[in-house]
């Protein structure tokens, strides 16, 4: 799978990129990640990739055509079979775990980080697929909800990680409208710690109890 | 206001932390941010901050040690006032915008990053104030998660962006149940741009007809 991020702070990726899933994903060539620097689509000498509001308003727009620029660069197009471009924004679908499956099948994914201040309208109407909000917060731009989405899906592509382990959780995921269903209490070493104390029967190796006490616990 | 993050990937931090509001927010000296890396409380000499679970499983669970020796370095303590301990989990509580303006009202938040694969019981009991999830998805570590509550968390600490941003902000955010509405489409330069054209009201100079017409497209 390729995932494409296209956003003004690249360098935000850095430790994300290098230290996580994405990076152990990539590593193993399950996926192709790049993050495009729309500055190298500014307009003039200055690289300007925005402008002040047509009818007056606070703020700075980005630029219809810095964004279809860098699309056309790395050959993106909305309504391709396979293909999702969406655009974070605070006012978007709200992202699910059924999302992320959704588009962990595709072949590519592009995410354009929204940009706090605006993004001119035309390429909401003309260049994207669906626009994205990762929760009913607000932020200062699209780059960490990228991260989100970005991370969220990594992990559901094909042998990213153990199927074991999806499996165990996917039980779990669809039994309580697709929300991950609050595990067990779960302990380690050591047994009694400032007199807080690992529940008995976890330490009986006795499986059915402790299968019972699971159930019960959750 | 003070943030600290508890974390197994310190490294995760480094583009975020250097790229964004909240690096601007600490060089202005409005946020003290720090990052601790667990590592370091580990208990042995090869730094060991986790183990198998009681009772069988899979995964390898946080110890409860660890963090508690991480909180006392750091001197935080739950139930204190002005102070929240959370700890990001798939199954806690929904991050929200009104958590947002509580958390920034705090002299200090703790933020500790769940770990995928699960943590000692005994810290949700006795050493935290409060579970957070930031959506209905999962993730592969509570990092991003962290960078989500304190990038939203800044940007409400006073004067970390300007006052008339948030007040404008605001009106939309109380209106509609604690969510952003979603604001009028905004366009910028060019007028026309692949024969895709700025609504022909917004070039007017008409204040009146421009109000009009972005209260009717809200």
């Amino acid at each position: 799978m390729k995932i494409s991020i296209l956003t003004l702070f690249p360098k935000m990726f850095v430790g994300p990129l290098t230290e996580s899933i994405m990076w152990r994903a990539q590593d193993k060539k399950f996926l192709d990640l790049n993050i495009v620097d729309l500055r190298q689509f500014g307009i003039d000498e200055r690289r300007t990739v925005d402008d002040r509001p047509y009818g007056g308003g606070a703020g700075m727009i980005l630029r219809v055509d810095v964004i279809d620029n860098a699309l056309k660069a790395i050959k993106a197009k909305p309504k391709t079979k396979g293909v999702k471009i969406v655009m974070t924004d605070a006012g978007g679908k709200l992202f699910t775990q059924k999302k992320a499956y959704e588009y962990s099948k595709l072949e590519r994914l592009v995410i354009i980080c929204g940009h706090y201040e605006g993004i001119d309208h035309r390429v909401h109407e003309n260049l994207i697929d669906d626009t994205i909000s990762i929760g009913d917060y607000v932020l200062t731009g699209g780059e960490i909800p990228a991260m989100v989405i970005t991370d969220a899906v990594t992990r559901l592509i094909p042998n990213v990680i153990k199927p074991e382990s999806l499996e165990e959780e996917s039980h779990s995921l669809f039994t309580v409208d697709g929300l991950p269903a609050t595990e067990y209490p779960q302990y380690t070493r050591p047994p009694v710690y400032n007199k807080w104390k690992v529940p008995e029967v976890l330490l009986t190796g006795n499986h059915g109890k402790i299968d019972k006490w699971r159930k019960s616990s959750n």
